[in-house]
């Protein structure tokens, strides 16, 4: 298994990865992004960058971050998304696509690392306990939607 | 009372907002920024905005924000911190600063708007809630420091 920096042929498949998380989290009508879209806000604007982990060349997770800010703590690194296909789970690709993220955050000298679990999903709580991560119950999430 | 854009004057008046919701938050110890490190987020590495309400040359509140991202959605815009001192509540500054993120937000075309409130919050979530807000409990904060 190799972990790895996303690059311009992995779009497509982080997309269809992208839409496999949304299916299991029981909202894939809620994905607007596209293929081109994705690829501009990777390697044109750098919203955001990501790992994948590749098996017999084909990318079955990734991990996609971005800077984030706290008034508190300056720049942190949020973790978007981590993801594995089903078939692919219990290999260990999860946990070094989060270490990854780990590092980066630790190189660019951030003092926190951020990212947010559904409260249903035990067996995601479960792996960053193990993980040392702090699991906070006590914050909504607040949003407005534009589109 | 006067919203504007933050400028370099500021950046002590806002961290002693800062400090003052940490305060409310009851977390104050957890403040490591400074107002040097503020001034070069805001100006120099631009990871974040941010508005001021001022009253009669005096900073009452600000709005901070950054672009964040979401794999189904694209860029967003991140409320971080939107905080009014306790005085100038209820006057309306907070509604408009929550306003100008918003128009910043529509003008940037983002399809959405995301921050977090404190579940024992309950003035925050009425607020968020007569600006139509979607206030959602189902997730939980995942985190790790490195401080």
């Amino acid at each position: 298994m190799l972990i790895r920096e996303v690059v311009t042929e992995d779009v497509s498949s982080v997309l269809d990865l992208i839409k496999g998380l949304a299916e299991y989290e029981k909202d894939l009508a809620a994905v607007m992004n596209t293929a081109e879209k994705l690829h501009d806000d990777l390697f044109v604007h750098k919203y955001c960058e990501a790992f994948v982990a590749e098996v017999d060349n084909i990318v079955i997770g990734f991990a996609l971050y971005f800077t984030s800010y706290s008034t508190w703590k300056g720049p942190c690194v949020y973790l978007e998304d981590l993801y594995v296909i089903p078939e692919y789970r219990s290999k260990g690709a999860g946990s070094k696509l989060f270490d990854r993220v780990v590092q980066v955050a630790k190189q660019r000298g951030v003092a926190r690392m951020d990212w947010q679990i559904l409260d249903w999903n035990q067996s995601a709580i479960d792996f960053y306990k193990r993980k040392n991560a702090t699991i906070d119950e006590d914050w909504f999430n607040g949003r407005l939607f534009f589109d």
